[in-house]
């Protein structure tokens, strides 16, 4: 099996090939004498894979289902015809789903001719799914990865800690600072109604934790299952935001009308939650899918970029949300 | 093996009995007999576990080894004595570790004498991986979920959904009325000073973003290695945390100087940011440590809990740095 050099996290980078194959037409005796002769050749032998003349795989067995099979059966007869299997370019986060939802220890990779070009075994898979996990959940939270044995959480240094956090922090203070000019460019809106000073971190951490939980269903959905129906899964989102914009929007506006007295303020307060509710579930939906199509990670969309912009487009939403209606009521 | 029921969420659990035991005394031959007669009665084979009259675990040997071992050999003999293994009341999540960090499908579970209960095979411990991280990305996002087929974020009713996402809201309508009212107290700093409306998200915001960073690695490294060392991870975040807060609090006084034009206001920006990202890291990195000493989920501290806590921290800081400043250089 000659091996070609595939990219790397896909199936192609992450193949073995010290396993054990049979042929159509060899019986269990010729296999069981074949594993007992090479078993220290092999990698591992969990499964035999059962490829034809033009190395096509055909069918797999386990290494229990051979224990319990008669001797003198031919393979085709007592092998698993329905095949599980990757393809070279395959993401290999794709390897861990298939590996979950199938149950099995070793994914084999084939060609286009269906040819045999290796199998991902357990412990690769288990490692994959760590370094995915591991990736995902850092990225989330702003922090750049380093994916290798000389970085692990516990063990790193200060100064690489220091490293892989400060980027995304920059990302931050660059957003902030716009964020910052918005509120300021309606510093008369502020003087006019210096209450809605006390409701800004507010909208903006409401926005952000409806925004993460969006962005965290949708990251581990892509992830897991890449062929996501699109269309559905925005649609749900959708309707769920809905009504958690108009639980958030209708309590915040409660809390502004009854703690500050003051119906205005309570007005602005419930419309601008509603729509920067909205906002931050378009924002952070959209961006990981976007970042897909585009073969970015989805994960490095979340977390601190998909932040950024919808801090900034829920301050924008407060203060004009806040010109039109004190305008509307003759207050400015 | 008599089975004793055990906590949810423990290897005790997650044990199963279908798998090949040998007795110390036995060689090869008997042991591939065994596994003939019985392989359909197993729910794996990868591993032969080897125990004593009394029942305790004395080695293991993998499938493989039995194919390469001659048939005459004694198990004592090929086996590997060197054993990983856990206690039926070891958190779940510890299997996981176990088996990535020691590259084997399944763990056995021994009692107090060493006696084999059972072992948590290699679907089990890639299932329990899954429902960990799952849940810890989860509630991190603050997502209550509930572990189960009924349950998988794609097929999940909008309903369900919004059942699952809105406790950890409400969450945040508390906390951010707690902070608007921190802000209304100091309505008097504002109207001196109205650019620090400007910077009040901003200072959310980035303590927020470096209390994540904390919180996301603090969750996963409890989550992988529960016999972390609390003292020297703590040392390392601090000195993280002194770097970061210097770089923010420098880069953010400087936008105010420069873009605001303002001495005293780059003053207070510059103070309160160092000041309130240590807060957000002592909040974020001591959060997950007190929940696990007091047998809560560290992930649930997370996220949005931490955030509220660190959120309301910040303002006080920023407002009263703000005050004490302003009446310092006789503004207020």
């Amino acid at each position: 099996m000659p091996r070609k050099k595939f990219p790397p996290k896909t199936a192609g980078s992450r193949l073995i090939s010290a396993f054990p194959i049979a042929k159509v037409g060899d019986n269990i005796a010729v296999i069981e004498r074949m594993l007992t002769e090479k078993a220290d050749d092999f990698q591992t032998i969990d499964y035999v894979y059962v490829i034809d003349e033009d190395n096509a795989l055909k069918g797999v067995i386990s290494i229990k289902e051979i224990h319990s099979s008669k001797k003198d059966a031919a393979i085709e007869d007592v092998m698993t015809k329905k095949l599980v299997f990757a393809h070279p370019l395959t993401e290999q986060e794709r390897i861990v789903y298939l590996a979950l939802s199938n149950g099995i220890k070793s994914i084999p990779v084939v060609d286009k001719q269906k040819r045999l070009l290796g199998i991902v075994p357990f412990n690769v898979i288990l490692n994959v799914f760590n370094e995915e996990v591991r990736e995902d959940t850092f990225k989330f939270g702003g922090i750049f990865h380093k994916v290798g044995k000389e970085y692990t959480t516990i063990k790193a240094s200060a100064s690489t800690m220091i490293k892989t956090r400060l980027p995304w922090l920059m990302i931050g203070v660059l957003g902030g600072t716009i964020t910052a000019s918005i509120i300021t460019n309606f510093e008369n809106v502020l003087s006019t109604l210096l209450a809605l000073a006390a409701f800004a971190p507010v909208l903006a951490y409401l926005s952000d934790a409806v925004g993460t939980q969006s962005e965290t269903l949708t990251v581990r959905s892509i992830a897991l299952d890449p062929k996501l129906s699109l269309k559905s899964y925005f649609l749900r989102e959708f309707a769920v935001a809905i009504v958690l914009a108009l639980v958030c929007g209708a309590l915040l506006s409660t809390v502004a009308l009854f703690g500050w007295q003051d119906l205005i303020l309570g007005l602005i307060v419930g419309v601008s939650m509603f729509l920067s509710v909205i906002a931050a579930v378009f924002i952070s939906t959209g961006f990981p899918f976007i970042f897909k199509k585009v073969n970015l990670d989805p994960a490095v969309a979340s977390g601190p970029f998909a932040t950024m912009i919808s801090d900034v487009a829920t301050m924008t939403i407060y203060f004009v949300t806040a010109s039109l209606l004190l305008v509307q009521f003759g207050l400015m």
